[in-house]
């Protein structure tokens, strides 16, 4: 489940942000394991939410967003999720990069009329 | 311009998330001020790059990389930067959030063997 992106703490928190870009081996293969690897990031205590897009070049950006580095370590540490490490580097991948980052500030707005609640 | 994610330093460095919900009042106008904010960040010393996308529920998402948080500020007190939050916040916005993170780590992959390269 995706969190709303306005219900995140106050920082300190973390970020991570996949960018991967699928070597076109596989396709079905390939989702299939995004879709597992997203359901054991949010299995995993710590979560806050994330979002998922496809860039213009046919990348996928991700980006998750977790209480603390702890909680990254460990997801990053769980078993299937170093085998589709491995798995991706074998075939589904082309390139990623991925990035873990502390969020130092945050700042938010919400109109006081929000469409469609008037 | 956007740079190639593979092309980023070695931590650390900084990482600015925006998510944007758009009000849907005067979109020619909010495009033509987001058009402008991207290039006023790109011309930002310090600046690494960035990807730009859209979620699926219509709010924008942009990715901004920058070599250190004092670059991040002086962005954002660029005077342009300034009249656009304040635009923004009168009409074009009806949420966003802004995250500035320090990346503490990063890892990456390229197969040996790139799509197309034969």
């Amino acid at each position: 489940m995706t969190t709303p992106y306005w219900t995140r703490p106050e920082p300190p928190y973390y970020v991570t942000v996949f960018t991967i870009t699928p070597s076109g081996v596989d396709p079905d293969g390939y989702a299939a394991m995004n879709d597992r690897m997203i359901e054991l990031a949010e299995q995993q205590p710590g979560y806050l939410g994330r979002e998922s897009t496809l860039l213009a070049d046919g990348s996928d950006l991700t980006v998750i967003y977790y209480t603390d580095a702890e909680s990254i370590r460990a997801w990053q540490q769980h078993p299937e999720h170093l085998e589709a490490q491995r798995l991706g580097r074998e075939k589904w991948l082309a390139r990623y990069r991925v990035e873990i980052a502390r969020v130092e500030r945050a700042y938010e707005f919400t109109a006081s009329e929000q469409p469609g609640s008037g």
